[in-house]
């Protein structure tokens, strides 16, 4: 270990884009320094289970479950349920995989007894040998609604059943004024130790949003002396995952990396972009934020870990152990 | 249709063993004539689902679904999501496999919605494609507990968890007092149709007696015009499934078709024994019951259409409507 390496880094994530990027950072630094807050605005109740969608597509992806092959849910996954569920009526919109089915039903059990989210989220990752602490953005629920042209639509009606197509005008988080940062997220905001702030490359309007919405939390962030770096969602002016760069669009943004970095400006000290982006340079500066470019788009495990340690070399030297480096 | 058919038939069951004859009614029965009540004392809730193994024993086996290898179950069963659940610390010693999850989770998700049991188990059935009229024995919750040296357990636990062993002293149906028949089942008892009530060869103890406990069903068939008629679970002094003998012995009783019979006695018109235990039939005509003598072991659809056919024609001459037959 480093001289530096009681520092401690806060990770900010939606779901499977963040989640690699969170992986990376799980790779290069000691568990005691990780902290991963994930998006609850995605969270719905679906069959009578509490499924967290952001939570679960990290937690699989720190444990290794994950399908890297299909790009989300869980390896050597099978569909009998759904469809026995399809022959007994019941709604199959939402592709509920035999494994998966096992999270959102110990949770739900778990939830039932009376556990907060935060500790239910603890105890699975536990079982799941997760040796980093992934938390929840709050333990009260927060619910995404997507303002469209077909109507006001529940987040997961507007992403998987309604496939994105609606066209968007913006966003409401039910909720989010009655729901205090989770106490672990709370208290990562008030640690001395907090030196960085990632933001994952998550969709900035449904999965960061949300969490810098929590009251409190965009104060926290500003007012910390920890830097935050931002991570752009977007390459090439495409999402690498999910309906971001339409949003930017329907929005009336560009659908680049700039208007993501516009999007954070006041809050991120840093944003990272991609190598193939480096012409947006002059103009991300221009917002006042410090320009990483780096290799953001990450496939292997490889790339995860070299993401997280350029980052880490770059905003936080002296922190990486490197002894921990796959 | 013959001139009888309006002539209705009450067939109550446990699981697999009774819903084996229940198939058979079903064949030889028109859908109208025929209301199987189901014992729900096995009922239990496990990692937050509403689970009913007997309704779903003769669900399964109507729609011709059923495991009839393994004997439980439906058919073609996987194992994904109690394997995850393993993993993730829950318990796993209440077998759920992914088709019959669908099950419990559909039936938990409408009885979270408002339905009763009863309405649950007609969309279930509905679903199915099931003619005949399945129900619940009642809308309330009724849970049965073995008295044993062990202690008291619930059904599951003595059942499943502890495959029986504990010997048993007595039987307590939780909440019995307060759980009325199912409006089915009450109209069906009320029915002036109603011409023969058959007991299928079900657990005397476990399966059948929970629904003779309801709040007035005992008395209801002692009063009935209709004939009673009890088919014995028990064929040459061992049960063909469960553990009834194992109870009888523990009970103090023999392990014979002519304790079944002495425990339905001043209840059962008629006493169905097996062919293989003739030599009972003097000892159980001294309890008061017609004896039939029928072939009652069911591995086929012919043996379960069989053993219905013959004892309608016995019992309900006239009413089969044979064109029906399989």
């Amino acid at each position: 270990m480093t001289g530096t390496t009681g520092k401690k880094v806060l990770a900010l994530s939606g779901g499977v884009g963040g989640a690699k990027l969170a992986l990376g950072l799980s790779k290069v630094l000691a568990p005691e320094q990780l902290t991963i807050v994930a998006n609850t605005g995605d969270d719905f109740e679906h069959l009578g289970l509490s499924i967290c969608p952001d939570l679960d597509s990290v937690m699989y992806a720190l444990s290794g479950v994950n399908d890297t092959v299909r790009g989300w849910g869980v390896s050597g996954e099978s569909w009998q349920c759904l469809e026995s569920l399809g022959r007994l009526g019941a709604e199959t919109w939402f592709q509920l995989g035999d494994r998966d089915l096992a999270t959102h039903l110990q949770r739900s059990f778990l939830l039932g007894q009376g556990l907060t989210l935060s500790e239910v989220t603890t105890a699975l990752c536990s079982a799941l040998g997760i040796a980093a602490n992934l938390l929840p953005m709050s333990d009260q629920p927060v619910r995404t609604e997507v303002i469209t042209d077909a109507g006001t639509l529940p987040f997961q009606t507007y992403f998987v059943r309604e496939q994105c197509q609606p066209r968007v005008s913006s966003f409401h988080f039910s909720g989010v004024e009655s729901a205090p940062p989770s106490p672990g997220f709370l208290a990562m905001l008030q640690d001395p130790a907090l030196a960085l702030v990632v933001i994952c490359p998550s969709n900035p309007f449904v999965s960061v949003d949300p969490i810098l919405s929590l009251p409190g939390v965009r104060a926290a962030l500003e007012q910390s002396a920890a830097a935050v770096v931002a991570v752009s969602p977007i390459v090439g002016g495409r999402a690498l995952k999910g309906p971001a760069a339409k949003m930017l669009q329907e929005l009336g943004k560009d659908s680049s990396a700039t208007a993501v970095a516009a999007h954070y400006a006041g809050l991120a000290d840093a944003f990272v972009l991609d190598q193939s982006d480096a012409t947006l340079i002059p103009g991300i500066r221009a917002l006042g934020m410090d320009v990483l470019c780096l290799q953001t788009v990450m496939h292997s495990l490889e790339d995860k870990v070299g993401l997280a340690q350029a980052l880490l070399d770059a905003l936080l030297p002296n922190t990486v152990n490197a002894g921990l480096v796959v």
